[in-house]
């Protein structure tokens, strides 16, 4: 068995999320088939951060195990092939040790929250980005969320259905960048809860439109409680878009 | 009559062009439809550029005029309403004087063409950049392009189809930049003749590929004649970014 490293882009729009699931298509079916395509054999996908329907990926990884060994690139060009016409690419494959675990050996994720903020409903960005018609202070925003940075009980920011043994996270880096009408909220972590990204951003608007302030949003943080903090911003604007590993920079 | 200058984003994808045909479904026609709904009154919209089936704008410009004079605001947002669900949005309109025309009055048009640069196919991106797998030296496109720049005889550029009077037209720019797999190319003039943009593109792809040298291009612009430049890009990348008036910086 040959095991492989896979990083992979996707749109999230036509999917029921990553994993598979029997109410609709999911990302790791549209590869799995893929690879059955590309192999004959039914090869199981294990994904870095599952994301939920409608979250898109620029740099999900994964990992697969195949009973011979072809070169990546084959292994690229031949699941890319296969995928066709889903909105699943695999952008680079590498041959990686047997016991590499695209998981658990993970040590960081990243990812991208794109606002369009503006009146305008969104034509070449639909589905791919959250409107927001109400002016943001995206200063206020950044500063704001420095408050969450660190290790905290992000229970105000977890999903109920979320089924992680702990709400302790560390977040190493949260930043809120403008330019012109487009608000980029980054954020990084080793793992982070269910939709404890989306449910950041909402609330940073509420501190963005100025209903909340800086200090607000630390007494929400401190609340443990999810009805403390700001409603969660829809999966749209929502990118996976970098996972790193041990001796890796983040891309 | 009150006139008003329109800035209008659309996604290019689901229409044969700007114009109205028989054919098919046109930006234009969902705009005099959008304004027919708020109005009820039948209203012919003026752009400043006929972008061709697949292209996009991010500043298309064009102008109506309206028998009573509702703000600029509520006629940007009622127009909005009445658009939905077609992927066409007034970003900004704005009371204009009676002669004001968005064709004749412009002095200058800027275009951007979005490259992607790899082997994967295209998800997020797909129908919204033109992924050329071969690898693309980006500085040697760039350099060559200077040698487009200028008033010149574009018949080599120019669709068989183009309907202007004369061949010349002054390039006033032409870029190439990269940012890690994306490529765009920018180019702004008075004015372009038909498939002028798409052509020297594809064209460009020859020198980024290396078949093709910087003086290549240049005897390519000499020949006046089409079939001595490159292919068509595909419509795909294209965007209409800003077009000028006088007195107005591009945005």
């Amino acid at each position: 068995m040959t095991r492989y490293k896979l990083v992979i882009e996707y749109d999230g729009r036509p999917f029921v999320g990553w994993q598979r699931q029997i109410n609709g298509p999911s990302v790791q079916q549209a590869i799995e088939d893929a690879i059955e395509g590309f192999c004959q054999r039914r090869v199981t996908v294990q994904c870095a951060g599952r994301t939920d329907a409608g979250v898109h990926a620029l740099g999900q990884v994964a990992h697969i195990d195949l009973d011979h060994d072809p070169a990546p690139d084959t292994v690229r060009d031949a699941i890319n092939y296969h995928l066709k016409p889903a909105p699943v690419a695999l952008l680079a494959v590498e041959q990686v040790a047997h016991d590499f675990h695209a998981r658990f050996d993970a040590v960081a994720r990243a990812y991208c929250y794109r606002i369009v903020n503006r009146r305008a409903p969104l034509t070449v960005d639909a589905g791919l980005a959250w409107r927001v018609a109400a002016p943001l202070d995206s200063d206020a925003m950044h500063a704001a969320a420095q408050g969450l940075v660190g290790r905290h009980d992000f229970s105000s920011f977890r999903a109920a259905e979320c089924q992680a043994n702990s709400p302790v996270r560390t977040l190493d880096r949260l930043t809120v960048t403008r330019d012109r009408g487009r608000i980029d909220v980054t954020a990084s972590a080793r793992s982070f809860l269910h939709h404890q990204v989306r449910n950041i951003v909402g609330t940073l608007c509420l501190v963005g439109t100025g209903k909340w302030t800086a200090p607000d949003l630390v007494t929400a943080l401190e609340a443990c409680d999810r009805s403390a903090a700001g409603p969660t911003a829809p999966p749209d604007g929502l990118y996976l878009t970098a996972v790193r590993y041990a001796d890796e920079k983040i891309g």
